[in-house]
């Protein structure tokens, strides 16, 4: 049945004889996102994940919020985060309306604060970024912040008001999304690998053994999608972020908008979600897989926090968890087809994955439905870190082979 | 079978009718405790528990410490403790041979620090006591301390030592201890009271509406054995404590033994355990049953205990949790009969519950097995809080006929 890249040979008798047409490696926000998309298009789908959103989707802050995130030489992914930020009203009340399911989002905006003189420099900065590309920001004392945020500490420099920034509460939305999906979409394996036939991808491996087919392949696996047998070599690499929750006691609201502050030049943000909790977040750490909760990074943020909402130290500290980030060489996700016919990947996220699922899910949607790439995605390509043309960022691959067979991938899907 | 204290009928089809010698109701170490040194007096014995050890010996942070615990005007207690800790190596040694199971009994001593000059005269007040007891400590220099902990942060001012100190996995000692219990010992189910027949207890109703009958009743049920239905009303609050486990992630200790520090005038204790663990405690709150793990209860866990140890910053932090203590008026556990025949208790062991189990099991079998609460306990029994002549510390109980029955009980139990 499949000629694999490994020299394992699959047993027929194992192989589920019903090929659907998509089989997404990935049940996190991404993969359930185009899942959904996907099916809507008219196409079957199947969504392998072992136990769906327990990875960076557990963990997400859920923030939509491009403005605060802009940053200088990241135009190209501040306009696909403000395409995606655009979409979100619409995906959500097409999904709540599917489902029945609240997804908890807030359009209160998000107000960044700032503690000493080089926190409100670089406040500056940004609000300063924010003109140039016409985005709208407004500066306020620290009175005018409290006005629109009490519990803030009177401690505050300064603020930036950002009122068209979003959140939302991304384990509800992953969980309307599963619930948006045909009863058997979601296939509770792990994915060890691409099963590819004569060059090109005709399922996915699973840990049992066994090959589930399709006729494409979606990588949607987040930080985990590098170096997965059968698929070329992707430059994502894990970004570990702790990151809290908390809760009132009282019931009520710690905070009505995202907060995000430079405490000194240390960054944490903190997103209010459901009626009475809290999202404090998150450490940055390039250790590979080996991040972990540490008392230093739960120190550092409980913190920061607490100087930021001093009635958080009465709140009840509900969770705190590491997960990891999908990075990428230039911090934005590989979205599309790869040097592998029936080969897509969706992810390199890193710290956007929940902004960017609705546009991520459109365009992957349209080309498993039509074969073309949209044009709001084709500059993310994986193309872009392995064609000699890409200039800076270009991916270091060894597998001299793959890179050159990448620079053959366009923005349109090899031939299904 | 039983015209238990409230009006409900017990259905004779629903009780056990092999009466057992003891029904303790609590599994924690105390219950477990009793229950093994009963046990090896010949007596049947039944304990009554859900979920046995998930209570207050779940986060205890198992320091045997009776000389650094010690404080003036708590001599008795302080003599019991010593009591208990000197049987401790016995205690250990048998249970081991009876079980095969490791319970992790250091004997590394404790080492207290201190940061500013108030938390020097503390310490000094505290040797000055431990010089009139006649119990060793020795006063060291922050470079004598660090020679012994070379993890101590070189800020600290100066420390005690007080090398007689023991510690104890308390979990371990709980998982051996209901090992070393014959198989049907233990009986999952929530007692909801006493079954009181003419006056006198004779087994504990369980939630499920049965009875499951003893000879003689045992309340072990540590901060909630305060108001069980059928019981006398005990003096017994539950003293919130918030704890939290690191460990280091190079495998390597984070100590090597017990260090109890004053940062400030704020309390933290470090307890290693395992090979590279690390108990971080605690906080104390008098909010009934309210506590919670707060933000602010970490933080400063973690930042006191950070600035004892730095490298602890590294280490991963594994476990956040708050219990109760049973507190009692006077701080010392309430132990024997009560003005009911054939209940008794051994409860309200406070900060000592570890410390205490091997005096607490010891006392509280040969009461069983005997009739006579044995000298070592006998100012400790719950007579202490309501007889007249008991003087300061009586517990003001609204329950008067209760209170003026407790006055008849003496150190001797009840007939059975």
């Amino acid at each position: 049945m499949s000629e694999t890249v490994d020299s394992e040979t699959v047993d027929s008798d194992t192989v589920d004889s019903d090929t659907v047409d998509v089989v997404i490696a990935g049940g996190g926000l991404i993969g359930a996102g185009i899942a959904w998309r996907a099916r809507q298009r008219g196409l079957t789908v199947r969504v392998v994940d072992p136990e769906p959103g327990s990875g960076a989707s557990h963990a997400a802050g859920g923030m939509l919020a491009p403005v605060s995130e802009a940053t200088y030489g990241e135009d190209r992914l501040l306009r696909l985060s403000q395409e995606s930020l655009r979409r979100y009203p619409t995906f959500v009340a097409e999904l709540q309306a599917a489902t029945g399911h609240d997804v908890g989002l807030r359009t209160t905006g998000t107000l960044m604060v700032g503690f000493d003189a080089d926190d409100m420099r670089a406040l500056d900065d940004l609000h300063r970024y924010h003109r140039e590309l016409g985005l709208p920001a407004e500066r306020l004392t620290p009175g005018e912040a409290r006005r629109l945020e009490p519990g803030l500490t009177p401690r505050l420099r300064g603020a930036l008001h950002a009122a068209s920034d979003y959140s939302v509460d991304a384990r509800a939305l992953h969980n309307a999304l599963l619930a948006a999906l045909p009863a058997g979409t979601l296939v509770r394996e792990r994915v060890t690998g691409v099963a590819v036939h004569n060059g090109r991808a005709v399922g996915v491996r699973l840990a049992d053994g066994s090959t589930l087919p399709g006729q494409t392949v979606v990588v949607a696996l987040g930080a985990a999608s590098a170096d997965l047998p059968g698929a070329p070599p992707l430059p994502v690499r894990p970004v570990g972020g702790q990151i809290l929750r908390a809760r009132s006691l009282d019931g009520e609201p710690l905070a009505e908008r995202t907060v995000r502050a430079l405490v000194r030049g240390r960054h944490v943000y903190l997103v209010p979600i459901g009626g009475n909790g809290m999202i404090i977040g998150a450490t940055s750490e390039e250790k590979g897989w080996h991040s972990r909760v540490t008392v230093g990074g739960v120190y550092e943020l409980l913190r920061d926090a607490t100087e930021v909402l001093p009635a958080l130290a009465e709140a009840e500290l509900t969770e705190t968890l590491v997960r990891f980030r999908p990075g990428t060489p230039d911090n934005a996700p590989i979205l599309g087809p790869t040097p592998v016919p029936g080969l897509v990947v969706a992810t390199g996220h890193y710290r956007n994955g929940v902004l960017l699922t609705p546009v991520t899910a459109d365009a992957i949607a349209e080309l498993l439905a039509t074969g073309t790439l949209p044009a709001v995605a084709a500059g993310f390509t994986l193309a872009r870190f392995t064609a000699p043309e890409s200039g800076p960022g270009r991916f270091a691959s060894s597998d001299t082979d793959s890179a050159a067979g990448v620079g053959r991938a366009a923005s349109h899907m090899p031939a299904v």
